[in-house]
């Protein structure tokens, strides 16, 4: 585990996926740095390879994540992912093994250590119980523990899977952070998965296909400052 | 076919691969910038996706390729490459089916019809003479035939070998480019496959591990131009 | 090409993927077998791999073909499909490049080259007219030209497809036979496929999943007999 | 976990991988059955897809253990593995994960619950201490430990990373058993293996590539039973 992420709950991972390109990804990052600072919250702001560069000169206040990397050192690979190149263009961390990008174990293993190696934080996704607590045992600094069926469904994982995956996990390590993320479309889901326990959590359709992208950016990141504030803060 | 590309013989590739990253990318693009300029030749660039915004904000006469894309339109898609964000991050082409990111034949054809739809040239490479044939079917812009037991050995393709893969690309479109680039580690590699009749070439090992790649880039794009010039040109 | 195959045209292939299993391959199998011979048509039957032995020791009209192939020689590969096993084991021939084992054009030529060093039959996918005469620059044995979007819709291509999709392939190689298959569910759409110019057919889930499988061998098989023997045997 | 597997401490597994075929499989298939017989010790012989049936009709006292399947059920998938079509062929479990045939983390899940619900024993690998433990997660019947670096290569696992490999796994659930096999080449590292603490262990080129596969195989089976018998039995 890479112990120098200066990430921290609760948080709130976003993620245009393949939905928007250009522009509207630079746009929507600055939406999302501008609320990453309006409301202190931790945002990861996961860009498609193109616009990582574009996104970090853009922006001061989120954390910008490469939607995965490759095992690999400077060489050959002429469409892979180089670590080091994710680095120089100011990703400061990696999401790994999404459902549409699924890695071996012992892939994920290895591109884990090459993080940890370079100073990037991962987050590294799990689609049960079992498979989080046996992401868990890999040591990335978040794992997000989303119910694969869930996914763009608009059904929120209920409060027991939030507790027993985040119980799972900690008990491998505690000091990983947990997002429970599938199927967040509105602040009000939002709200709810962070009151019922999760230090973080995060959209991608939810926010990619929303009518206003900038007014749900800041909908659901105030959604989490406001959830944590009341019900998790002096808990 | 893309039939609006500006790509015309003589020219050459410049690859990186995942040899290099960050700066020195740019630096490797500015000098094929001004070598582009100073022998009037096509060059292609094909930059690591992270780099693609960066190298075509900084140059002004290179062609910028992405190693490879996806079949897909937006949507989902977390680590792929949708076409649409190469284009708007200044990329004007692709390379596909390289023997480091080998494609099925269906994929390599709906990509190329992604790319002319939308407008991208596209650069397939093909490992022997029944691949160069059977890629031609699919009627990308520019075959690369490249005999894969050659790639980084500093062997360059004989002169056999250019004029029938050549003559078999032709036959089934005479508008497809040709590209031999296996094996090119200097100047004179470059001159001789010139010589030999290829209408480009190209080089990503022998200039990335180049002790002076700028001067390396020089002597090899002025190699295309002094060989176009002096036996292709007016025969 | 392997030339010693003593499959000709009138041919029909069925392929229970992974509909059946056990005994039921077997006895689908054996109403090859007597259709076969009944019929005086080629059958070719792709066993799943573990049926493979069994399916040949069964039978003696038939071809029995395996589902893929992987482009090794003995060695490791603990789970890959080594060419000489299928030999070892009764299989005549290969399937290649089925839309659901898509392969690469490299893997296609070198899987290609292994099964006619060994004699083995190779009968390779297209999935649209463009890449039938790419395959067909691989001089398969046959070539299976079945639009994808029609497998298994009960829509059956058309005349014109048909047409078109032999004339590209026979222009690249006159020696490669023509096999369309999509969607047959029917003596019917048997008859109309060979009576339109096909050399051969077949069906997978049409079979696989008919009331009595038997009985629908029976059908298709002589409905390619008389097809052929009324329009086109002596045309 | 199936809970009806027969298979117990100490055992041994034979992989003959793709070093051979057809009636060289089933030779040493019946020197495992023998060996397994003379010296009462669990045999699992991992056969190639196309063997299973005829290993499983020639022996009578080994596990016969398919090297993969698929997370299908009976339908599509041409060239797939269907769990139902192993069990039919005589398979009593199957090897998965293999770093020569690496499964993501959610195919492995969904596998070892196919399996589960068949009533096939899973035996999965794991290349490290790390992912050894995330393996254990998924509760599969064995864990191979094998450090993949030592594949091949004639260099046994310490005792060190025995004793901690089964440490974590057994920490983990302790109903897994720990199979220790990398490097294994001779019944002297057997021994070694089996008295520094394995379960089972095994070999596959170690046995596949020896002048007399038989004797090779009846000096390492009996080496289990007698560094068994010796340290471990009464311990």
């Amino acid at each position: 585990m890479f112990t120098g992420t200066k990430i921290k709950a609760p948080f709130f991972e976003i993620g245009p996926k393949a939905y928007l390109y250009g522009s509207d990804v630079v746009d929507l990052a600055l939406a999302a740095d501008a609320a990453a600072q309006k409301y202190n919250v931790d945002v990861i702001f996961t860009a498609p390879y193109v616009s990582i560069e574009a996104v970090a000169r853009a922006t001061s206040h989120i954390h910008v994540f490469a939607p995965h990397m490759d095992p690999i050192k400077p060489g050959r690979g002429v469409a892979d992912i180089l670590p080091e190149s994710l680095l120089a263009a100011g990703a400061t961390g990696v999401l790994l093994n999404h459902n549409e990008k699924p890695l071996s174990l012992a892939d994920l293993k290895h591109i884990i250590a090459r993080a940890d190696e370079l100073g990037l934080a991962t987050l590294a996704c799990a689609d049960s119980l079992a498979e989080a607590k046996a992401v868990a045992c890999l040591a990335p600094n978040i794992i997000a523990a989303e119910p694969s069926e869930l996914i763009g469904t608009g059904q929120v994982s209920d409060m027991a899977y939030v507790l027993e995956s985040t119980r799972l996990i900690k008990e491998v390590d505690e000091r990983i952070m947990v997002l429970q993320a599938a199927g967040i479309s509105s602040g009000k889901d939002v709200f709810r998965v962070i009151r019922a326990g999760a230090e973080g959590t995060g959209s991608s359709s939810g926010i990619a296909l929303a009518a206003d992208r900038a007014a749900m950016v800041d909908e659901m990141v105030g959604a989490v400052r406001q959830a944590w504030d009341e019900y998790i803060k002096n808990s």
